[in-house]
């Protein structure tokens, strides 16, 4: 396991409420899943929407620190393509869509076995600060 | 309080986990505050970015319901301006930029005290369904 | 070509005006191309952003209204990766990410040869209406 | 009239296509005019979706780069509330909601007399590179 993200998931107590599980990662790279659970429904009883962002934003966080420098959330957006509900296994996979020096670009898909549940794009900025060795 | 608000509200129960307290709320209205709990943080000892998403989704969700037809996020995205603290007292307060026949569109800040701390986006879809009576 | 299209295409001047080239139309496929002139710059001697995004849009208009509904941008947004120029050769690919009964999720790549340039995504909106046969 | 503003529209030859109008310009501050032609239409004979995105894209550019810090744009989002048609005549007035040290966030409304047609968001990099006095 990458030695950031595991400092990273080890203090991320919200990702843990999440019960968020590290399927893969590395520089660029997050493949991150978890279960719904009753209490993450919203006055609709689907989840709610920020559960499904919550799992892709934890992504973003892993996928784009994972290069050793500190990386910030810029802009975030999701579109939920389908309802997801208790009991449904979220996967949420990154695509490192570009890496510039102070930038970069991230597509995210969350997915419930072969449903593209949700789509999310996150923008962040690369601060110069590095992550301690 | 709105009755549709009430019945969301009720069946809520992340925003109920989230300690979401209504403020104001009615057709297009909604201003909710919620304070910041320690398992609320992420990798870096800061508030998760989900949990200000949820803030705002949730006002979100309560204002475009309000006026009794079903409505559905499309798009929400969300820029994080300034680090929120365990502790602090988050306060969103919602815009209705417009509202057609098919889509409404919200803006919602997200404040500290005087401080903006998020700025949240969303469209929504508003169905034919109407909430009962 | 697509009939649809093909009629766009005739009454879309601003697209004309662009230059714009159609290498791929179909339903939900879009795959367009124009070269960058000197009148299509911004304040900085660059490719105003708008220019990018116009093709990007257009190719979103095609893709999305080749099904024959008539598909209306509810929300467009583009990243620019890097500085465009006059004289570049742009290429707009779409990919229908999602299509639902009621709307349409598009993520369309602008590339200068092998050069990721911008990412666009776009959510439309499917009216009732259909195209003339 | 601000000098890097002065610059800026007389470098920026799309702008001038566009026939931009400049009502008002400062730190921050940008309020901008234009009237649509009939070669701005797209495929359904209303105004192209970019023509409204570049009037707003230059109001967030002269708004920007006012503060003399080169600014470039990271995220721009557009909504399209209602159609604009050939000889409308379109304002964008823009707010700076946000301004740190590296980036810089914006709203723009583009309005048709009383009417909202469309809102547009943009998020700035502010490089360390000045404008020359």
């Amino acid at each position: 396991m990458n030695k950031i993200v595991e400092t990273m998931y080890a203090n991320d107590l919200f990702s843990q409420w999440l019960g968020i599980r590290i399927l893969e990662d590395g520089k660029g790279i997050s493949k991150l899943q978890m279960t719904v659970r009753p209490e993450m429904v919203n006055g609709f009883g689907v989840t709610h929407g920020a559960i499904t962002f919550a799992l892709a934003d934890s992504a973003l966080a892993f996928a784009s620190n994972a290069h050793g420098r500190k990386s910030m959330s810029i802009e975030t957006s999701i579109n939920h393509l389908k309802p997801v509900m208790t009991g449904d296994i979220l996967t949420a996979t990154t695509e490192e869509t570009s890496l510039g020096h102070k930038l970069g670009v991230y597509h995210i898909r969350v997915t419930r076995g072969e449903d593209l549940v949700a789509t999310f794009k996150g923008i962040v900025y690369r601060k110069e600060e590095h992550w301690p060795k």
